[in-house]
């Protein structure tokens, strides 16, 4: 079951964190554009082959680190065909090096649509991930193919509840006349939808995203979900702190995984790290990021 | 504007409809696939030939009669890069003869991210369609990006109010405490957000996504956002007749365009048609269906 590969992997590196891998053509070194220029092909051809060369590194830096990294699909789908290749690519390289990959997508669609994304991204064809996350705006019938898929092929899902970028209360938090919030009558369905994929570990491969950058709001989410694994974007970048992401854990030290990307891939421009690393030594400042962000979390941890 | 040149496209073809590419491997007649088999290659590759080759087929026989088609993202990514070929060439193809492109890709994501689908799909570089679906959950900055491209690139977005299939009342017909429906809430917001990009017609580059299997609904979300072009998925095979879709028109006959997929594209198939069209005429089939739709929406639209 997938919830159980993830822990036993958390529990292996003592890390419950993931890294983005979401390049940007912004992001890469230049030594790396130029390396991807001097093939033939045209500029996205280049660009493609700059995401995968820079996320390879990145892999290669951090594998025994982490027990799983999260491709953005919106930074591969922007540059067409060479974006998707350097995808399936990043996707291969980081399970051939032990990692577990968890699709950020956020897809959803009507059943036999949702069918084809699970088909895509969580079957063992195609992109064949470990994960991906689902958007729950079409209640059940979207998230149910995903769920089988889940149950067959020992993959997971994560569905949106709350999400950490400035705006997501606009919908997320209005008041139902329940008396829930909209974010707490999603964590109630996660909760029952993710019912039937409970592993050894009483977590299920149902999981959700919740954003660092709203504790209180985690707090209750986590009460309402409690057997629900959380993805916790929006760490160090976008705000989150070690202590504001603590809400996500349970007393057991388990419950969340969290994301950061940015303050990864671009360790090497960093206020911590910039007079240590140059830009070539990009991958060995990802490194050094991800082991004091480990570092952080698990020293947070101990207050739980 | 996008929502000018739809309208424009709609009012020369007299048919405010769209169809749906949206190949699956059992679409796809046997002389098509066995054809695609042949050339060299993996399975996949082999099917994504072929999915071109059905999308081809079936846009030279309705390219004179549709404004638009519409290719459901997740039909494509179900196998791949050989499917994201496949949708790359059916754009090209079908924006060389004269129709616009939707793209069915459902996407959302936090600002930075939404920027990257924007480009993917909605700029004049990578996928390039003409128009993208999109979900509304993370809220406003979560759509801003596209609505930035939209203004930039003539493009535009059918953001989800409410969706077609029938679990789509599990999040969206939820009461507020203000009284409203979270889709209702929803329309609202479709209404803001697409205020600067209203056109010579008076309608919005920032339409919606209503399903015709919600008539009442239909009515209440039309008043809601008077700007904003209805995209109508649900007709035929999901069960949307033609009196269902009518809310979704206003009384200027604009306002709407209709969705049909499966009904389209397996006509030959139907009962309607299947003793008129083999497999092998599956795009005369597709032809005729699509002329039929044309004539029983544009009847209907006579009782507005």
């Amino acid at each position: 079951m997938f919830i159980d590969r993830l822990i036993e992997k958390i529990k292996q590196t003592n890390n419950p964190s993931v890294v983005g891998l979401d390049p940007r053509p912004e992001f890469i070194p230049e030594h790396i554009l130029q390396q991807a220029r001097a093939q033939e092909g045209n500029p996205f051809d280049a660009i493609g082959r700059a995401f995968f060369e820079f996320n390879r590194q990145i892999i290669d830096a951090i594998a025994d680190v982490v027990p799983c990294v999260k491709p953005q699909l919106a930074c591969y789908e922007a540059i067409g065909l060479p974006g998707m290749l350097a995808f399936e690519k990043t996707v291969r390289y980081a399970q051939k090096n032990g990692l577990l990959v968890i699709a950020d997508g956020k897809r959803n669609d009507i059943g036999s649509s949702a069918e084809g994304y699970a088909q895509g991204f969580i079957e063992n064809t195609a992109f064949a991930c470990d994960a991906l996350t689902v958007n729950p705006y079409l209640g059940v019938d979207g998230i149910e193919p995903f769920v089988n898929s889940c149950n067959t092929y020992r993959t997971g899902i994560f569905v949106l509840a709350k999400t950490s970028n400035p705006s997501s209360g606009q919908l997320q938090d209005l008041l139902l006349q329940s008396g829930e919030s909209v974010a707490e009558k999603v964590a109630a369905l996660i909760n029952e939808w993710g019912h039937n994929l409970i592993g050894i570990n009483n977590y299920s491969s149902v999981g959700a995203v919740v954003g660092a950058t709203y504790p209180e709001q985690a707090e209750k989410l986590r009460a309402i979900m409690p057997h629900a694994y959380i993805l916790v974007p929006g760490y160090g970048a976008q705000g989150g702190s070690a202590k504001s992401i603590l809400p996500n854990f349970n007393r057991d030290g388990l419950g969340a995984i969290v994301n950061a990307s940015r303050s990864i891939m671009l360790a090497h421009k960093s206020a911590i790290w910039r007079n240590q690393f140059t830009a070539v030594q990009f991958a060995a400042a990802a490194r050094a990021e991800a082991l004091r962000m480990r570092d952080e979390i698990v020293l947070a941890l101990e207050e739980l």
